[in-house]
């Protein structure tokens, strides 16, 4: 099997309240033909890319917030997204709300990606672990960020076989914190898909607005030379609903550098001939885990949640 | 207590092996006095600055490499440094080779590292905890890298309240790795202290070669961001023994940016004036551990050393 994957990150601009899945499934449709039209072999879309960025809002009846998620994948308005997909034989990673029901038929509700293959079948799917944001109304900002308040947190970082190597997913938040990508590391990932949405205006910092751009490439750059993967970061971009967001997605080597990139803040393909053996170097010198990490030092990341500061 | 401390990275140019402590004291000396001149309380200068660095030669003769470690700290050739530091009221970070001897009278070998006050009292110690190379000697190198033959690994990160802050200390390959920063950042880390010796070639991977400047400040700009802290990075430079090293020297602020760095190879001061309270946006909002982290995810970074990939 080759270890060559071609990758489109389809950057989506925005996604207004008013649009319908149908309206965004047209756009997604779009990138998967241009995407297969140059070759490519997988096509990463952004967080939350079937609705307008919904948490910017306090709701509270359940019928208005519902319409956000969707409660089967594929669902009725998602399958032509899957029926496309096979018959070009092209893979996609894609993020959702999702509901689920336990077994007593419960809801619960996540922020979820998943990753389906050439063939159309879901090889993988990932629930955020790093909700950012709040998780009760707060007035006083421009705009909320209440993904606390709209999903419960996934408990873990998975990898999956696929695309002739070890694929990872992650969502917005996850990428700031160096774990997201050891955990994957660990378990060998050798690229990670990574939807986001990320407004610039961030309310209770407005001092780092202006760097928001380059934070965002910072840690997917160092998270990608640090697990020596791929990283494949995407943005629902633009002003949508008044709110602006970034865009910048990118494709990032192994080495940390960025190899493809969007310079728009609509919908964009940026697009690399990615070769997963590239991460062998990094991966068995500068980072051989075995040879040379220390889980020992390390216990402090896992026992404790906050900073405890030593007294004065 | 003021919240600002006027940094100086004081870069070092090589340190050929022929060269006496009493050679490299003078050079000491004089950026002490130069920082001194410049309003600084702080003066960082890089790990192994009191010999070549002599990992790169396999050695057997116990006396031969025994001449590069200190039995005490002061000692006889270093403590002109502690007490011209106490006269003109200016700490430093030191990087030495140290030998200590246990209860028992056995010597133990480190890569360590100091935090001297104003006072000319020692604050703090740090053993090298991530030791890079090899432990045998490879005679199909250029040069050897024989940090795990040479030194015992410490065993863990620590801060220390000083200089109107906390402060944290590592060395050269320290910095590649995420956890070395998050262990300091789940202490209230403000400023972490950092020398290193790089080699531009690294033999078992040579690709890398002309990225080591880009990854040098990656790895210390993701530190610093992630961890809402600044991040004093400091070289020995230039050609040593035949070695190029990298420079790079740079002081970079909570925002990951970079706000003072050296531009030659031999030595040289980078100056900044850091307000300890600019970490205080970055640990409040976006990098609130206690708020936004999840270690139950995390549990795989302290459970296994080497990367597990799953079956095909």
């Amino acid at each position: 099997m080759s270890r060559i994957v071609n990758v489109a990150a389809a950057q989506l601009g925005p996604i207004q309240r008013a649009d319908s899945r149908a309206d965004v499934m047209e756009r997604l449709l779009a990138h998967l033909h241009n995407a297969h039209a140059m070759g490519c072999h997988l096509v990463v879309f952004p967080e939350l890319a079937l609705t307008t960025f919904f948490p910017r809002w306090y709701m509270e009846d359940p019928a208005e917030i519902d319409a956000f998620y969707e409660r089967e994948m594929p669902g009725p308005q998602t399958q032509v997204l899957f029926d496309t997909a096979r018959r070009l034989g092209i893979g996609f990673y894609l993020g959702y709300a999702e509901i689920a029901l336990d077994d007593a038929g419960c809801p619960h509700r996540f922020n979820t990606s998943i990753l389906v293959g050439a063939d159309g079948g879901i090889i993988g799917r990932y629930r955020k672990v790093h909700l950012p944001g709040h998780g009760e109304n707060e007035p006083w900002r421009a705009f909320q960020h209440l993904e606390k308040y709209y999903f419960e947190p996934g408990d873990a970082f998975g990898v999956w076989r696929g695309f002739g190597g070890v694929m990872g997913m992650a969502l917005c938040n996850d990428r700031r914190w160096s774990e997201t990508y050891r955990v994957m590391g660990l378990q060998g990932v050798e690229m990670i898909l990574l939807g986001y949405n990320t407004p610039v205006h961030n309310p209770p910092a407005p001092e780092h607005d202006d760097l928001s751009m380059f934070h965002n490439q910072l840690v997917m750059q160092a998270g990608a030379y640090q697990n020596g993967t791929w990283v494949v970061g995407v943005a629902k971009a633009g002003k949508e609903e008044g709110c602006e967001m970034i865009g910048g997605s990118c494709i990032i080597a192994p080495s940390g550098e960025v190899v493809a990139a969007c310079s728009t803040k609509g919908d964009e393909l940026a697009i690399a001939r990615c070769d997963l053996d590239l991460c062998n170097s990094y991966k068995s010198t500068t980072f051989n885990f075995a040879k040379h990490r220390r889980p020992e030092a390390y216990r402090m990341i896992v026992e404790r949640r906050g900073a405890v500061v030593p007294q004065a």
